[in-house]
């Protein structure tokens, strides 16, 4: 016979108990608590947040009356602008999908996004006219409503709106009563991976875990009520880190910009009074590389979350010297951005510089409200040892991980394969039980038999002085298979030869990981500052292609 | 024909994606990432958050090898000291509902409640060997298991464990792998209100609840890394306000102590560098009227969560004279402690010191991750206006309100009508949405018809300089039905006469809410610091049923 346990005995969910957690919840209580406090600064304009809710409120009513409902998606192409922040709520609010997409991305890619994601709805910005315009005569009889997000700032381009945003959102109700999701299961968000083979992935989030990671922001960077926080950060980019709900849950402002140029970054922390910033190295890089008299003035610390791949310990460095205090974090898409945090111990403040750089530069442990990151053998899914050596793969398991992709059983289960999220990205765990990336299992160059770590050689090329940024790529060998190959981008006014610093990694590594090339232009990035190794590996390619195509045939 | 959601499809819960959300994740994250942190100092001893975590295994092992398993309830009568701290993770780590019961109640009162949660384990102290002993023999056969926790600070008192703490826990795994719960909505606490009149009521708690209410005092507070956190708030009282879980997750050094005795608390604070703490108005009012020489040396800014009763003008105001940074917050043991905040607005600061008293002193706004709370006709259901003027009933909703009361299905459906919890507490909603308590239903006097907030008259008492503590009840009135009657505390050395206190009222008041006497003495008071208004009432009817009998049935 079972027993009867007590505490299952009348002791239901109703309605005064159990609500689905949302970050759309938020913006309601910053409204009610804080109406007169800025929510949104762009162009010399404040937004409060009751006006902020009202338009939110406002933009899912006419999407409801446009017969958006649950289960719909609306896109957005468009920069950090305010309208950008406000669909965040908007959308979610009509029951709608919000699906950001990469601004920087050409038109065949945005085409296949909107199809494959049946965006009914698509804000945009009259800077990418040129390759929405395009996209849209793709899909042709399919394309969605196009709403023009019009903005003074803009770069010229073709207006491609049927309608007005601000037309659009006069059509709504401000005082709409929206509702919460009927399951916090529910989608609130679609972002496609920036897969460099094959077709883009849709990631598809849920209200609970972009609830959950929304306040891990706060926890994980001890986060006070009211910040400034500046947009560097695309908010295309896993939902700015989830960062639009986070402001709302503690009142933030935040300070909207259409592109990461160091001048206009340097004068808005001045004049907004900035204390918090997320951005990839580049960001950070270009900031602390700005000329000394447009970072003057600066006279509080301003606070940067650091992510989107490794931190060179040059960057880590410099910041610290200009006053940035950075916290080093960790993620993917799939784990709605930040997953990870190398969390600060104590003593870390008395090392000397470059070994905290080493500690910082770690991607650390489990953000706070994950449930876990491992750092596991793929082939056995048993830890690797804790021994700084011993390679394995990163696995996530909790509440921040996706629902999965769209319409793609095959990746997603995947993806999922025995109970964790296999994010690809190769690491080893210190003794701290810190992990550490080595790099992505495509990233690794295996010469001679040996596994060199391309990050490990950029980090020694972001010590030399002359250098502003380095990518590291296999390139192939008749005698090693293949040899680490640099692409180097200098300082502006500095130079370095390539033999010089072929003899400066020597000096610092192993000879057999030091890169047999250096090619010195313009490192190509994506739009959230992430070099872009497959366009690096593709010049590769095709020059070998002309030039060595004989020898590697007969493998002389 | 259904349209298909393609964000339903394919897109389950699994084990990589859905983990129940419980307060014991943060230990385990605690110990892995501050494995020597310190998590507990009692007695001049400090214990790390490894040691920690692997006594609260060793504990939940010991109950599982006893037979404990889910479903079960685990008791304890402990003060503040380290076994209570691991009891609120070692008693659910083995599936089992932690029961934390009130140290000042009486055997009949302990033994109702060991009796009625079932409780098959009981950890004890010898300071409550007199009450406990004669529980246990109530009880008879039914006695749970008795643990006695060893304690060389404890005062004299006969041994009545079975068996030690120290044995129990030896008996244990360290390395014990515990489960999380089946089902977030599982129990973790029971907690038992000390209701006025009839038998208390069993609040069971869940896992959601309590992880969520843990994070929010992280949000509501800025509650930083590593906070040095003196427990002058009982532990048994809604289980800390859910601070022992609050501790693990921002791995704070948890000082322990016996007794809140200001000399104690003040030498604590100094010696062990507090920097937060929380409790009842008494407790604050204790700590700024301790002696000058007693409160030297405290160089650093105390923060102070109040609550558990309205805190008089003068207490917030004194406290900001002593350097305690005062957060005011209110709620109930059915909402997991704190729900709602009085959330600083700016501007406050630079307002005149009453007017700071006054609008701190409000019950302010829900809590960051608590749904709603509202003030409504308890008729109707609908929201009073915020005018500051029209009374309702406080009401609450979201993710950290109660399962329920245990085998009380009645109570329960009572205490959630209508979708909302009742609170039955009495408030007003100012013009800027923050809620001002007037009164429990029962603490409203009516007099001549009118209606008098006996928390406004104890308002006006505390700001008399002779006043440490004050409370108004009801006096039958052949006249009036019912008049005030003020029970006064003086502070040490302090005087003041009947009268003279009653012409002080009448120059703040409308006479008719000015007390119509006033008994001078020492306030019975609970042990987490609520003063014990139905005591003052059983002495008034006592008294009025030998003095004014006869008067009271002649109504003359």
């Amino acid at each position: 016979m079972t027993r009867q346990n007590p505490y299952s005995l009348d002791l239901d969910k109703n309605a005064a108990n159990h609500v689905a957690l949302s970050p759309l919840s938020f913006i309601e209580r910053a409204a009610l608590v804080y109406p007169d406090r800025p929510a949104l600064s762009y162009n010399g304009r404040t937004q409060d947040w009751r006006t902020t809710y009202d338009r939110c409120r406002r933009l899912a009513s006419a999407l409801a009356r446009h017969g958006i409902a649950p289960g719909d998606t609306v896109a957005a192409m468009l920069p950090n602008v305010p309208a950008m922040f406000e669909a965040h709520f908007g959308v979610p609010m009509s029951g709608a999908v919000l699906n950001t997409l990469n601004t920087r991305l050409d038109a065949a890619a945005i085409a296949f996004m909107l199809q494959h994601g049946e965006a009914r709805v698509l804000l945009t910005d009259r800077e990418f006219s040129p390759v929405i315009e395009q996209a849209l005569s793709i899909l042709g009889d399919t394309a969605p409503l196009v709403i023009e997000v019009e903005d003074e700032a803009a770069p010229g381009g073709a207006r491609l709106g049927e309608i007005s945003y601000e037309e659009f959102l006069s059509s709504g109700d401000p005082e709409y009563v929206w509702q919460l999701p009927a399951d916090e299961w529910d989608a609130i968000a679609l972002n496609y991976t920036s897969g460099t083979t094959g077709d883009p992935k849709g990631v598809v989030t849920h209200h609970r875990g972009a609830y959950l990671n929304a306040v891990n922001n706060v926890v994980a960077w001890s986060l006070p009520n009211h910040p400034i926080y500046l947009w560097t950060l695309p908010m295309f980019h896993c939902n700015g880190w989830c960062f639009p709900w986070t402001m709302a849950l503690v009142a933030g402002t935040s300070v909207c910009l259409r592109r990461v140029d160091p001048a206009v970054v340097w004068s808005l922390v001045r004049e907004q009074r900035v204390t918090h910033l997320c951005g990839a190295p580049i960001v950070y890089s270009m900031l602390i590389n700005a000329p000394e008299e447009q970072r003057a003035g600066i006279g509080r610390p301003l606070n940067g979350l650091i992510a989107g791949a490794a931190p060179p310990a040059a960057v880590i460095a410099g910041c610290e010297a200009a006053g940035i205090s950075l916290t080093h974090v960790y993620g993917l898409t799939e784990v709605y951005g930040p997953a990870a945090v190398c969390a600060k111990q104590e003593g870390w403040e008395q090392m000397p510089a470059e070994e905290r750089a080493r500690l910082n530069g770690r991607q650390g442990v489990a953000y706070p409200l994950q449930q876990a990151m491992a750092v596991l053998d793929p082939q056995t899914m048993k830890p690797v040892p804790a021994d700084g050596e011993t390679i394995g793969e990163i696995f996530f398991r909790g509440n921040v991980v996706m629902k999965g992709y769209l319409k793609n059983p095959h990746a997603t289960s995947q993806a999922f394969a025995g109970g964790w999220f296999h994010t690809g990205d190769l690491a080893v765990v210190h003794p701290d039980g810190y992990v550490k990336i080595k790099d992505r299992s495509k990233d690794i160059i295996i010469s001679g038999g040996e596994n060199i770590s391309s990050l490990e050689v950029e980090d020694v090329l972001h010590r030399h002085p002359a250098v502003l940024s380095a990518a590291v790529v296999a390139l192939p060998d008749p005698k090693w298979g293949e040899v680490p190959c640099a692409f180097v981008e200098l300082k502006p006014n500095r130079d370095v030869a390539e033999l010089e610093l072929i003899e400066f990694c020597r000096t610092q590594m192993a000879h057999f990981k030091v890169p047999k090339r250096m090619i010195f232009g313009e490192l190509p990035k994506t739009s959230t500052g992430k070099i872009q190794k497959f366009e690096l590996r593709a010049r590769i390619k095709s020059a070998h292609a002309i030039c060595s195509g004989p020898q590697k045939l007969d493998r002389s």
